[in-house]
């Protein structure tokens, strides 16, 4: 299972009552996080979720809103003690970010690892792994190059007593190519899928904010669980608004999901001027019936269907 | 009349229930800010008192607890549609940190002149005006270069009609010199101590945070209506910590206090271990009786003496 927490609905600057848009997944021990503005650590101390076992921080792009945090995350994640290397990921420009923000913390008691997607510059997507994870990167349409994430939790097949046994495969071994991909006995090597069924649907949470919509979104988003999105803007009239500044309105954000068919559809990273979310759900729910506003610490865990 | 209010009262990082040290001044329509950890925006803006007349910032050090919030509080002010020329002050390292910095707010919508206080390297004190205030940094003694900071209104002296007669200054131009230095009438200039009195007791704040005690302190402070100092543990027991990692603690502070015969004492900068600052007051109190614990929006009005 994966657990996911939303740390902020806001965008461009945190207010007295709402934090910056940003997420921390929880899997297996271990935490991702995606995008740190400004005050994202006073959230993830309330959560409570822990702050040292942050082994990711994927980064969208770098307006101050997204990564002006990162400073004070890396700091509170030093005083947490952790010593193990933490990898941050983000689109081209990375380093030249990462080495300004240094200013402000020359020295860290753990490795950071940079991952900067290049590959985004002439790829649509790009895909690496945290731990058992894989996340997925999509170039999206903003006024900087910024990405979407997807993160992916496969899951085998079940496991086949009668294509085991028509495998030749020695009951000794079920077990172990249960667990890993290939196992040697014997002076043999087996393979899991000489015992698996064809893999299962496993878990997908995807992740998009500053975009307008794209075609690709909805590739990418294709029967998330759960898909969080950016809604700039509740009301319709408010489209060219949205056009200009490269964001979306609610309905926009509703039909990306409607057409991934994801399963539900989370809505933030709300304009300064857009007091009351609520009350323009109607404009989403009415295009993909499960939608939920954003809110700071809502919370959701993924789990296998069986 | 100055108005202080204290934004913060946290050292180290920003708590749920805590933001980081930080102080803003007002007058004359116009704002100082010293320092600006992350956060230090959102309250801000809970407080109210506006953030696009924010002439001058003044840093004391580059820890992230005290910078971080840099660029969220540009970017704010920027949004605010500020156009004039903003100063931001700070010691050695100025530039460097601004630059590293500004890779997160590559472009703001006001010119930015900064002040880095290289004077500090070879002197003691340095001082510079921000309208009709003065600005005084001192070299602190911290981990890495810090400065305080205390602000002076001067006061001229009172109106002196018999001076004025003496000096054989023109009735008519009486009313000038109250308010210009130097006016110029019938060819001839005529100077305000022509007709005023000794200058009078102004306003002073002093504002010391990350440091040890030291002598200097005491005449920097010397009769400020109200000094803000640090008061990272409020325990007698914790002064080999303190002294260790170059803070003060609540007995300090009072003891400087005291000397430097100021009016009002403020503890801040509290460490997030200290979670009960009042119930170490007494430590404080009793060297030096007018003695606050800090509080986020405490604010008070320095007013000229009658």
């Amino acid at each position: 299972m994966i657990d996911a927490a939303l740390l902020g609905t806001g965008g461009m600057m945190p207010l007295p009552d709402r934090f910056l848009t940003s997420l921390l997944l929880r899997y297996n021990g271990g935490l991702i996080l995606i995008d740190c503005g400004e005050c994202t650590q006073v959230t993830l101390k309330s959560l409570g979720w822990g702050i040292k076992n942050i082994n990711t921080i994927l980064i969208t792009h770098y307006h101050g809103d997204h990564v002006a945090g990162l400073p004070g995350i890396l700091l509170a994640i030093g005083n947490s003690g952790r010593k193990e290397e933490l990898e941050i990921a983000g689109p081209e420009g990375l380093a030249e970010v990462y080495g300004g923000l240094r200013v402000i913390f020359p020295e860290l008691p753990f490795p950071v690892k940079l991952r900067e997607l290049k590959e985004l510059s002439t790829e649509k997507t790009v895909s690496f792994k945290s731990g058992d994870l894989k996340i997925n990167a999509l170039k999206l349409d903003h006024r900087i190059i910024c990405c979407g994430y997807s993160i992916e939790l496969e899951r085998k097949g079940k496991f086949d007593t009668e294509k085991a046994a028509a495998n030749n495969v020695p009951m000794k071994i079920w077990g172990k190519l249960q667990k890993y991909d290939t196992f040697e006995y014997d002076g043999k090597i087996y393979t899991s899928d000489m015992v698996l069924g064809k893999p299962r649907k496993g878990l997908k949470l995807t992740y998009c904010t500053d975009t307008r919509p794209t075609a690709e979104m909805c590739d990418f988003a294709k029967h998330s669980d759960l898909f969080i999105c950016e809604g700039m803007y509740g009301e319709n009239e408010k489209l060219e608004k949205a056009t200009e500044k490269k964001h979306m309105i609610f309905s926009e954000a509703a039909e990306i999901a409607k057409k991934a068919e994801v399963e539900e559809l989370w809505l933030t990273h709300f304009s300064p001027a857009l007091k009351d979310p609520k009350s323009f759900l109607e404009n989403a729910v009415r295009i993909f019936p499960n939608t939920l506003i954003g809110e700071t610490r809502k919370t959701k865990t993924l789990l296998f269907k069986e």
